[in-house]
């Protein structure tokens, strides 16, 4: 019963800590897009383009948790605005790709970067070992959650 | 420069970790609250109330960094659906505070329940070495963002 006790204690210390961890990310990272022009879905989609490559609409919703229904007018609004195009496969025409345009691509990487110079601000106080340690415990978890979707 | 490319590595490296534990947990998150009829950031609000009390509109809005013209067709949604009331402060009656409902309340419960079971399952691989590890991590991160807000 102890056991069980201390197990829970934990369980429901880490998703404390998330989701505290998350509403402060999420903050930060809408005050970094506020500065592009672009909203959060449009910056994931776009993520998941650069790291899987031109993908179908079925695709990139599958990869999003999105019905294709939003995802639709996102990436109408994303053609729009240039930051992504739609695109026939060169093997097969019928099938239309989704692709990022430069312009979406310099967003992202500015994105990021804009990103990385927060985050490291926040961990410039922490040594390197500490930092390792986060690292390790992040990618355990990643892991953990990967094969467990 | 070998010691600012190795500093520049790990804090690449937690932005790209904390950005896909993330997309997962709010996929699950959105999966979760599904079955309870409610949005995430009315989630967001009945645990900002819950944490600090009965808060009033601009509070709220300061606490969830949210605009007060957003908060406010938001808390009007959840005062139908019977999450939450407006209510008069007793010590200055002209003060209107939001006050969580029971129904708000036995939500929060149970979608904080769902969350724990999902991470309770993640977690279960791990053992308590790890799971402390991951504690110790993130109560430090979670410290730095505190304190750099």
């Amino acid at each position: 019963m102890l056991k069980k006790a201390a197990v829970d204690r934990h369980v429901a210390e880490i998703e404390d800590l998330l989701r505290n961890v998350g509403t402060m990310l999420k903050k930060h990272g809408r005050d970094i897009l506020s500065n592009f022009d672009i909203t959060p879905p449009q910056l994931e989609a776009m993520l998941v383009l650069r790291e899987f490559g031109e993908l179908t609409m079925g695709e990139l919703c599958h990869k999003m948790f999105l019905a294709c229904s939003t995802a639709t007018d996102l990436i109408d609004r994303m053609e729009r605005n240039l930051l992504i195009e739609r695109v026939r496969d060169t093997a097969d025409r019928r099938v239309i790709r989704l692709k990022v345009l430069p312009k979406g691509a310099s967003v992202i990487d500015e994105v990021l970067e804009a990103r990385r110079a927060y985050l490291a601000i926040i961990l410039a106080e922490i040594d390197v070992v500490d930092k390792e340690r986060l690292i390790q415990s992040l990618e355990q978890l990643n892991d953990l959650m990967t094969r467990g979707v």
